[in-house]
């Protein structure tokens, strides 16, 4: 074993010698399972201390190149990383097969799997086929290149600062940018109430993570917001459905359930309902807030589509009227804006909301801050509400389509409302046709809608389905809904034959 | 009260009417309170149909600007968003003050609150003191023009799919790239294995709660790193802590405990561990996974400065010698690159990594593709080890000024050594030293420094603190420990004119 130390050098003796010696290890020169020489006699040989030979010795063998036995001298064990272990080397023997992480799962985590279903990875637009199933934005409108001017901007203006730990509440320019927003729309905010989150679902996450032991109730809409129903599973809550009415949900009901017994909190989407498509009034969102108070009921309110209004006038949100504390916002750019940048805010009442903080600091410190001071710049030049003003001439468009598509091609029986913002409309089929059998039917002809029971908590009893324009232009709206219409005729005469039965049953 | 219609207008005629109606009340010509004319009278003064008229009083009632009442015709009530509610009008009488939102909270999460201690919202460096708490990339070196560059680049290329949903798994070409450059560290991964989460924070909470049921008992090396110590406060384990040496945790006192009892799964830094910098050796990694395999011990190995080595040769991650899926690895671009991004992944064997993908998904559906894709973009064009490259250079110098400046300043019975790479060394002081009185004494001279015990899942016994290098540069260190010397000459005199005893006991 041949080594030249180099005494001018930087490196200390001893990783020079360890390093020229790793150098053999890898290079194959010194194979495995062959002995270095003995520590005293190196040293002699290359003119060291004794002691520098043993700590090079000692640092290989801390890497895993050699090993040192009593009575056997120092022999190389491994040509170290990039390597695999040597065929030659015999498996312990007392390894049993993969451990079963399935049976070491949290109580009840492994039924979770089949029961999420998010709005994730669109299939790209590769076929002919037309797609009503997700709320997701369309890209055709992605301002791509403002959004790009602005995240060069802000790293050219402050880039250290954003690409560094940041606080776990928010950027605060971009809270103070959102909180003025909704106090724009009638929404008393500050800065200070909102904390930052990656998307109205880590919203969710939070607020259910925060509050919910195994049992708790929590009252939902039926139907409602498939993902909440999947968190509220893994919280293993119990879901309570209130049925939804073409006017919200049916508050009578939810008085007698209050007078009855004690529930967590009530989630409600007052604006543009998923999946019904129903804006309450505000008549209707002051009696909920009196009922709220009466029962000392906390609300957690989704506003995910507060933004996208096509038709009429505004309607204060739940947050805006209460004047306690008692409702919880959530809030997204996900559906106005690019769901990519997975930004989304609560707004809480600050008791609470120091809680939030702390559990959003345990789970990933905080989001990007880079992304926030991008929203932020594109909402103060303006963009954002430009960006708005155009889906607003979009949608409205396609809603009128939609619109007359239904009435053009669906057979009685068939009931909707076109709702005055965001993306859904909800169809109820005729009377005994099976949801899951037009889905079926009309995906066959390229055409793919949501069955109604992905968002109810249990049987809704009848057969609907939620048709999602955000991502088909006029055209495929037409296409689409005639392709839907066809079947449902046949279904529906179907069903007349075999059952008899009126088309007549009771509307949401 | 004069309106008038447009029958070529595009807008229907009870939308006109809703609309012009609204801006009299919100201009105020038509005052809070002031009765709407009759529907039939208004709808012959407009030659329109009645149910015009009305289809324009229900939008306006909708919408909370008025409301009819059996006998007294339709009022106005409100003058709608962005107005305040009248004064006038009373608060409902039966509105407690606000809920009592900490009484709501998931058992035991009030108290989690003071425990979680991370690394956010970093001080600006305003004056001149000196900071060696956290673990905190210097942003002296960002790269902030190339990563610049990356994004510009990307959103160029593909930005409309980069802003649009993602998969939860992450972005294909980014988690290629990041398995690529975990097999060229000796770690067979896949793409497939690898779920990208929003940095390493949140790769220990997904898997947190995937496995744990309260009360579950998981094995941490101690000291240990406190936020994980935090998360499992959340979750409701039993910790259970194995005493670090200087040879990583104690495989005797770990195997003793393994044949007492089960636990869900261990927590270990391989490499420089946090606080205590100390890297295990190669031979002590196959003997804790053999001890791992004959006890069905799941691991969850944290790599979270596995690239910062500065010194020595390499050393293959548990999860490189693991053959059987024993173990979960997450790894970070936080402290490498930039924690700004909050990129980081977790990889796991096929049946672990399906649950944690659908906890992923019900948390907030996937990272952020666009900072998946700048980073994949980053890393190919060689720009992340080239910056490897100069932190190694840079930190190489700084851990030689902190070991010269350790030798300078501190008194006998000060106890520490030097890592191989990361930020942290680790000081035991002197016997009987209160480490909360050197922490607040050298702060008092501008240096601030971390105390033991935030470290320990209980009480440690013996003073210590915790140095990161990582935001101070050599002049700063050799400054910053000639004050902690200082102050712990005089505090090991005052403690031994106190007790008397003897400076020797255990290291680490």
């Amino acid at each position: 074993m041949q080594l030249l130390l180099d005494r001018d050098a930087k490196a200390p003796l001893h990783q020079q010698i360890e390093a020229q010696i790793r150098d053999l290890i890898q290079s194959g020169d010194l194979a495995v399972g062959s002995r270095l020489p003995a520590t005293r006699g190196l040293a002699r040989s290359l003119g060291v201390n004794r002691s520098t030979v043993c700590s090079a010795y000692d640092a290989l063998a801390a890497y895993g190149f050699v090993e040192a036995r009593v009575g056997q001298g120092t022999r190389v064990i491994s040509r170290g990383p990039l390597q695999e272990r040597p065929a030659s080397a015999p498996a312990p023997a007392s390894i049993p097969s993969r451990p079963d992480w399935t049976g070491l799962l949290a109580d009840g985590l492994d039924v979770l799997s089949d029961q999420i279903d998010a709005p994730c990875a669109p299939a790209a637009r590769l076929d002919d086929s037309i797609d009503f199933t997700g709320i997701i934005p369309d890209e055709r409108f992605f301002p791509v290149d403002r959004l790009r001017r602005c995240l060069d901007d802000v790293l050219r203006r402050e880039g250290v600062s954003l690409l560094q730990y940041g606080s776990t509440r928010g950027y605060k320019p971009f809270r103070d940018i959102v909180a003025q927003r909704m106090r724009l729309s009638g929404n008393p905010v500050e800065a200070e109430e909102i904390l930052v989150v990656n998307g109205a679902q880590q919203g969710l996450e939070l607020f259910c993570k925060a509050l919910l032991d195994p049992g708790d109730a929590v009252v939902v809409e039926s139907p409602t917001y498939g993902n909440l129903l999947s968190l509220l599973r893994l919280y293993r809550a119990e879901i309570v459905s209130v049925p939804m009415t073409p006017e919200g949900l049916d508050l009578r009901q939810l008085e007698t359930l209050l007078q009855r017994r004690r529930v967590k909190f009530l989630y409600t989407m007052p604006h543009f309902q998923n999946p019904t498509g129903v804006t309450t009034s505000q008549r209707h969102r002051r009696r909920l807030l009196e009922m709220a108070a009466e029962h000392d009921l906390a609300i957690l309110e989704d506003g995910f589509e507060e933004e996208l209004r096509w038709d009429g006038g505004e309607v204060l949100p739940l947050r805006a009227l209460d004047r306690h504390g008692r409702v919880c916002y959530v809030g997204t750019f996900s559906k106005g804006l690019c769901p990519g940048f997975r930004i989304g805010w609560l707004v809480a009442d600050t008791q609470l909301g120091s809680h939030l903080e702390q559990l959003k600091r345990a789970t990933d410190f905080h989001s990007s801050v880079l992304l926030q001071a991008t929203l932020a710049e594109f909402c103060r030049r303006g963009e954002y509400d430009k960006h708005l003003r155009r889906l607003r001439r979009v949608y409205r468009a396609r809603m009128a389509r939609t619109a007359s598509a239904l009435r053009a091609h669906m057979p009685a029986g068939t009931r909707w409302r076109i709702p005055a913002g965001g993306y859904c409309v909800w169809l109820e089929l005729p009377h005994g046709v099976s949801e899951t059998e037009i889905v079926a039917r009309v995906a066959r002809d390229g055409v793919h809608v949501s069955p109604g029971r992905h968002f109810f908590p249990s049987d809704p009893g009848y057969g609907c389905v939620r048709l999602s324009i955000s991502r088909v232009n006029e055209e495929e709206i037409d296409g689409g809904l005639a392709v839907v219409g066809r079947h449902l005729h046949v279904l529906a005469q179907e069903t007349r034959r075999a059952d008899g039965g009126s088309n007549v049953r009771p509307y949401i």
